[in-house]
């Protein structure tokens, strides 16, 4: 077996990984979008879930200070 | 002059008319970032700023139901 | 117990449900990073294989259509 | 007048400037868009197009060394 081959091989194994990976990420996905459906059927409204989603994911200090802030642009623009 | 040479300066045309304005949208957006760099360097928040850009996009009755969604939700969470 | 309380309950689970999957899928895109990496590290070229994955997910017929135009458009410019 | 109103009004005016060119930038997305479809109903491929404007982007070298590597790839795997 020549040296190109060998690498055709290894290449075709790593795209095959790849393939793999990509097709359970876009499973993931799915999941997602699916919980989102069944949520949104139960009365939840998807936008805001995902606002609550990235506030969870902050520290409490960071989503403390993001909210000051905000608070205090929209007072100064007269923004409500 | 063929059938083909004259679709080819059309193809031509056609491309150079996007790459044009393909270069002034990276205008635009190099602009947009300096705003924000100086904006920045004045003191601003540039998170806050973008999402103050989202409020001020919408509706004032679109953008109270968000907020009145939100809080509902943070509550229900115990999220502050 | 309240429907309040329930409604919270019930937002909590959806937002636990999304929140693992969102967990698993940046598992599986660090994993294709890994892979990409490991390919790299092979002597692979990255980007050539993200395209040569883009082309093994089209039919063999629309694939043979898009390196026809492909290869007209360039020979049309002199782009080679 | 208090420091806190000129701070505001300095909001504003960083706000105003990068909603124009918020503006602009879409101006431009869609001239983008307008110029795609006005190649599509004269019989041009818009996939082909933009494959096109990212080779004319590279440079000869790199544009050259890319198509060598997809060129060994793909015959590699016997993707044709």
């Amino acid at each position: 077996m020549s040296d190109g081959n060998i690498a055709a091989d290894q290449l075709r194994l790593f795209l095959e990984r790849v393939e793999r990976l990509e097709e359970e990420k876009k499973g993931m996905l799915d999941d997602i979008k699916d919980v989102y459906l069944e949520a949104k059927s139960q009365g939840f409204d998807v936008k805001t879930m995902k606002t609550i989603i990235r506030l969870r994911r902050m520290e409490k200090d960071a989503r403390d200070e993001a909210d000051a802030l905000l608070e205090t642009y929209r007072n100064a623009l007269g923004l409500h």
